[in-house]
Parts: structure tokens; C-alpha cells; sequence
């Protein structure tokens, strides 16, 4: 039996959703990182009672480690830290080293805003230096410290690590933690997991079921965690087992390159933003995008790997016809002709994002998001898209994307790059359209 | 005392964070709406004994209402509506009309992939019309139905609203369960609550923590429930209250109003973006960017709205520097005088964009995103930005963004939406920098 840990984050903010939960699934990789099994994440407002019952949840789950994130904070409504306290049994006792730690760090601060009232920043600040009696410091990254804070001496139950809930200042925190005596000791039963992630593109979820199934028949998939989800229009398979059952998992990974051997296109877990990225790199090419539906939104997945400034050299938004024309030098009577929404279009505007941006690879993505725009013949998810690349090597596709405005933009991106996969590794375009569609 | 409410999010996906949940902040503000409290949302991965302890949690927490979402797919890994029945003492049965329902919504899916083996997709699906009894049915969006279950005959306990996990369905199934008599029976104890949201820009956190101290000291904060977050560099400052307390609410806004007259600049929750959107319609003007570090970000943001080709033309997305040039006009000798990243440089990316596309307005955006070509002077996190608009109208910046390659990126976008706004509305050009420094 694996250590356990369940994690509790909290903030009005984020239990509404004003603010998207980051802490959360990062903590969730890195237990599992640690061979420590995780069940559950509760997200409680900023309420004493409601962080008290669900610390009480999980130590009635039987978890031998709690990580709590956010309520640190100098406002009034954080109060992570004193629950916490209660919970395990320490009285809170103002750590004097730790308040004048905060001090120097908010130094700088009062320097920037020289409007401020020095007294009621330290004031204000005063409070995250009063902490639980026994607990074990971790040094602030911002102006909150984190906490390790065991049960009650003597007592059973989940020891208690308080994290604030910036995740610039809360990842650096759980590294100092997972060097501490009180955290090591929680977690001591973890044990090895191996974790294969599969990527598929192209298919409906509801065959990689069929091919469970078939797997689950013909050989067992005894010791296996598999999860299947959609993804930005992919398919991701994520498979967590015990070393033991590494052969299990290699006939489950032959079943489905047999069975799906043009849309698998990542074993290793690999993106295709990260793939594209490294056939750029390998193959010495650099890339531009003309975009009309999508917005910039190509080019700015394409730019959001650190270092993409070696392969991306820019890009086109030309959301007017007039910039089209303009910028793009899409012939103005070939809109009037087929129409902004159609391939002619795309591949006009793959021509012209190579040709001005001077890159190899050029994209070009034109359709209609909605809500609005939508006709009979050209209806709001329809989008045309076309790469084209050095020795007239091109891919143009035209795909029907479900959903909403936001889920067809950002699917977009997700066919675009697909596209671009394609073109680098040299694959042939097929006559396949609606690649991109799924269920 | 209200109804109250709790929030079952289930998958793997979702719990390891492969998968952002977008369902339990969508579902909270939803149950505020109807004035039912809400307490926790708790995530757990596809296992059935996980799901039926969040149930117990929630229903030991004496809720009257518990809404769950996911785990209603074709794969072996969905298992929500089993462990609900299970919970609610109700037993599995086959509902045929429901069946013949989703064969009929497969059918367009066979046709889109005619290469699919028709019977296994039916039999995946058929595990979606195995239902608890006595459950009311929601007709499906995609294919999986939305169940309202309610306790066992004669008993307590809460009702359970099953929903599917993609938002798309989700959120339609979610509006047709509110109308059930279940569901109204269910949150009958609902009570109403008004709802303030203020937002502010430029001030860190630490100054509303003392506003809202010197708020309560001189007039009281009672019958308010305060939560105060930082959300993409702006502060955003929500109460709700009784409406009884709605004058406590009036004397807090004045307070805020006469401490932070610069920087609150949303008393009735609008965005940013919706107040650039609609003043640019208000006004007939026409925008357009040239952006680096960003890449597109901007104009992706921009183009979020739906509607906004009325005046957002296209931007310029100029990473190398020969793009600058070429593409958005920038003077190669200025480059090479005061570098890439300058206020000089983003003045002249503004003109570019403003020329190059047209427009009524430019924004230029150049900085070290990082992690990587940061120097003493010109550090990771530095970036410059620049707005030009008609009869020589501008406004030009450059700050520090804290944070990672991601937050840099991200917060400059907001930057910029500020400056766009701050331009519009014919405000003059102050001299304090670092404008959107927050700790």
C-alpha cells in the first residue's frame, strides 16, 4: 500500500473559477512523481469551517499527507495557516527571525511604491509571520513562508504541508518541502510508478474504447490505470502502472499501433507543439503563419516554447479583407471569386506568410468562428487551412470544428500544427478531409 | 439558512491536471446565481470507491444538492452514473427509448467515418442508456444523457445532478436540469444574493488588504463576504451580500472609490477587454498591433470577443528583427542605436501596425519574455509598450513583469489592454512607469 496524500485548495476566487486553479494538477504530477498515490483534490472557499472539514475528509481517508495551497496572504480573508493550526493542535505563535525575513523582503516593494504607508504594508505583511507551534519553516519566495506541520506529538493522522498559492512561489516551495524531515517521514511507504502517456489525432474517442476492449480480450490488461481523455481535439491515453507490469503495458502499446497507425503520432508523451518545435530545429527551416479566424492565436502557441525565436519569425493577423489583400497579397478577385472563407484563400495565405515573412514554412488558416457569419454553404466551424514549404510541398485541409467560438479558434491551432507535423516529416497529403474532426 | 450545494468533478484527466476543468467554476457561479450556497468542489480521479467517498463527503456535509460532472463517456474508465445509482440505492436498467435516441445521434458520426465498425461504436454506446431507476432523463447534447437522481424513496439525503464533462453539453444539460421538479424540490431553500465585483489596476494587493481594514474600522464590513484575488496582473475585489446589506456595500465602494481613484477601473465587473471593445465601437475606431515578445497574444486577446472583425482589422507579429523592419516598418538604425527591446522601438511598432493595416490605433509590444536574452539592462521581464492613436494621441511604457515566460506574456497582454483603454477615454500621459508592477 502507496502513501497517500489528497490536496486542498483554497480561495473563494478559485472555487468560483474567477481564478483557474494551476496549483492543483501541478501538485497532482509531483506526487505522483513520487510514487505517493493522490485521490482527491477538495476546492473550499475561504471559510474556516469548510478548509476544517475538508482537512477532516482527508485524514478520515486515511492520507498520510495534506498539501494545501493558497489563503497566505496578507488580506483578511486568508486563513490557511490558523486552520491548519487548529487542526493539528498548535497554538500560533509569531515567529520573530520569520517577521524580520518578511521585512527585508518587502523592502524592494516599498521602494517601487513610494506612495505607500510603510507601517500598514508591515502590518499587514506582520501576520504571515504567525505560524504553528512545531511547524517547519520553508523560506518565502514571495513575502509567505510555506509550512510543514506534523500532527500532534504523539497523535496519528496526515501531516499537513501549507503552500501559498502563487505558483511562482508555490513550485520552488514544494521542492524546499520535499527535503524536510516531517515530509520525508509522511511520505515514507511510496512506491515506483511508471507512467506512459500515447497521443493520438483524428479519431473518434469511442474507438480508442473499441480498442481497449479488443486489448482487454485478447491479452488482459491486469495492472494497468488507464485514462482516456479529448484534449484540444487530440486523444491522450495516459497508462500508470507498477514496474512489474511494463509487458502488460508493451502489448497494450503493439495493439494500438496496430490498430491505429496513422493517427497515433506521439509514444513518448511528446506534444505536437514540441514535436513541430523539434523538426523545425532538426531540419534548420523557420516558420510564419497568416491567420484570419484564429487571431494570432497560431503564432502565439508557435512562440510559447521558450527559445521559438529560432524558428518563428512572425506573423500575420488579417482579420480585415482589406489586410488580406495588403499585408497577405491575397488577389483581391480571388476573394470576390470563392469567397475569405475558402482552401484558395488559405493556401494564398500560407503563400504569403512564406513569401513576406521570407520563412520556409508558411501557415494559413481562414474560417468562420461564429457565432455570427455562419451561412448555409460556409457555416460557423468551418475553417480552411494550408501549409506550404521549400520544393512546393504543401497540405491544404478543410475541416467542420464543433463547438463554440472559443473551442473552434483553439482547435484551430491544434489542425494547423498537426498540418505542419505532417509537411516536416514529408508525409504525402492524402485526400483525407476532416482530419481534424472528433467527437 | 440557503440550499446548499456541493460539486463532484470526476476524471483522471482533470485530477493529474492533463485537462483544466472548466465544469466547477462554470457550476458555482451558476448555483450562486440561484442563491444556492456552494462549499467545495471536489476532484477525483475515474475510480469508483473515490467517487462514492466525495458523495458521502458532500452529502455528510448536509448538502442538498450535489452536481457532478464527467465520467458519462463510452470508455470502461466512465463510471459515474453506476457509483451514483449505487449511492442513491437505486439499481441499473436499460432505458430503450434512450438507446434508440442516441443511435440516431451516432448516426451523422458513422457517416462523417465510414470506416468505423458501426456495431462496436453502438455497443460502446449503449452503456450510456443504462441509467439509475427512477432518474429523470436530460435528452443528450452529445450522446451522453444528464440525470437528476434523487435519494432513495423515503429517505434523506441530497439529489444528484449527473452531468457529462465536455462544457458544451454540460452547460445546456445543466438548463434544462434547473427546470426538472427534482431539481427544484432539491434547492427549494434557496435564499437571493447580490453579487459586486470591482477591479482595479497598478496597486499591489497589499493596499486593498488596508483599504478594506480601514473600511471596517470606520464603518463596518458586516453582512459582506469579501474575497480579494490577483487575476492576469489586475486586482478583482468580489462581495456578496443580502440585499439587506446593500448600503454596507455602497459605504465599502466609496472607500475604494476615494482611495483608489487611478487604478479601480471596473465598478460593475466589466473587463478590461469589454470596456476597450466597447469604446472602440462607441467611438467607430479601428485598432491593429505589431507585436514581439507577445506573439499575437495580444491580438488573440483581442479577437476573443465575438464581433470584434468590427474593429480589430489584423496585427503584425514581428519576432525576428528583420520582420520588424520589413513587415512593420521599424528603422533598421534604430534598432541597432537602442536595441530591440526600447520604447523607441515599440513607439515605432505602433505606428507600423497603425500604419501598415490602417488603423484608427497601434500597439506595439517588445520585451524579454525569457527565460532566456535577458541582460543587466535589459532583464527578463522588461517590456516595452506603446499606443498610438489619432491627432497624435499616445501612450507609452515600459515596466518589470514578474513571473515566468508564460506570466510575462500573459500580463503584457493585460498591459497593453489597460494603455488601449487608458488612450481611448483621452487621458493624458502621466509620468509614472511600471504601471503594472504588482507583488
Amino acid at each position: 500500500m502507496s502513501a497517500r496524500a489528497g490536496i486542498v485548495v483554497t480561495g473563494t476566487e478559485v472555487l468560483t473559477g474567477r481564478v483557474a486553479d494551476r496549483n492543483g494538477p501541478w501538485l497532482s504530477e509531483r506526487l505522483r512523481e513520487i510514487g505517493v498515490e493522490h485521490a482527491h483534490t477538495l476546492v473550499v472557499g475561504d471559510r474556516p469551517a469548510d478548509i476544517a472539514s475538508a482537512l477532516r475528509f482527508l485524514a478520515g481517508e486515511g492520507m498520510d499527507l495534506v498539501v494545501t495551497s493558497g489563503g497566505l496572504g496578507p488580506t483578511a480573508d486568508d486563513l490557511t495557516a490558523e486552520v491548519v493550526g487548529a487542526f493539528q493542535g498548535r497554538p500560533m505563535v509569531l515567529d520573530a527571525p520569520l517577521e524580520a525575513r518578511i521585512g527585508e523582503i518587502l523592502r524592494p516593494l516599498l521602494e517601487r511604491f513610494p506612495d505607500l504607508d510603510p507601517e500598514a504594508i508591515r502590518a499587514s505583511n506582520r501576520k504571515q509571520a504567525v505560524i504553528p507551534e512545531g511547524a517547519t519553516i520553508l523560506d518565502p519566495v514571495g513575502t509567505a513562508p510555506g509550512l510543514v506541520v506534523p500532527p500532534p506529538d504523539g497523535a496519528g493522522g496526515p501531516t499537513v504541508l501549507v503552500l501559498p498559492g502563487p505558483p511562482r512561489e508555490l513550485q520552488p516551495l514544494w521542492a524546499a518541502a520535499t527535503g524536510t524531515e516531517p515530509f520525508r517521514a509522511a511520505v515514507r511507504g511510496a512506491t515506483e510508478f511508471a507512467q506512459r502517456t500515447l497521443r493520438l489525432f483524428g479519431i473518434p474517442e469511442s474507438e480508442i474504447a473499441e480498442t481497449l476492449r479488443v486489448a482487454e480480450e485478447a491479452h488482459g490488461l491486469d495492472g494497468l490505470e488507464i485514462t482516456t481523455c479529448l484534449r484540444r481535439g487530440e486523444i491522450e491515453v495516459v497508462t500508470r502502472y507498477e514496474p512489474a507490469s511494463q509487458p502488460v503495458f508493451e502489448r497494450l502499446l503493439e495493439t494500438v499501433r496496430a490498430r491505429h497507425a496513422d493517427t497515433l503520432f506521439s509514444e513518448d508523451g511528446s506534444t505536437v507543439d514540441e514535436q513541430v518545435a523539434g523538426l523545425l530545429r532538426e531540419r534548420g527551416l523557420t516558420i510564419a503563419t497568416a491567420e484570419s479566424c484564429t487571431g494570432g492565436l497560431l503564432v502565439g502557441r508557435l512562440t510559447d516554447l521558450a527559445g521559438s525565436s529560432d524558428y518563428v519569425l512572425g506573423g500575420l493577423v488579417v482579420y480585415a479583407n482589406a489586410a488580406k489583400i495588403g499585408l497577405a497579397g491575397v488577389d483581391e478577385r480571388l476573394i470576390e471569386r470563392v469567397g475569405a472563407v475558402s482552401i484558395e484563400v488559405a493556401e494564398a495565405l500560407a503563400d504569403g506568410a512564406r513569401d513576406r515573412l521570407g520563412a520556409d514554412l508558411g501557415v494559413g488558416i481562414t474560417g468562420v468562428a461564429g457565432p455570427g457569419g455562419g451561412t448555409e454553404a460556409k457555416p460557423v466551424g468551418l475553417v480552411c487551412f494550408s501549409v506550404a514549404g521549400p520544393d512546393g510541398a504543401r497540405l491544404t485541409r478543410s475541416s467542420r470544428l464543433p463547438g463554440g467560438r472559443a473551442d473552434i479558434r483553439d482547435r484551430s491551432t491544434t489542425v494547423a500544427m498537426h498540418l505542419v507535423r505532417r509537411l516536416l516529416r514529408g508525409e504525402a497529403d492524402g485526400s483525407r478531409n476532416g482530419a481534424a474532426a472528433t467527437t
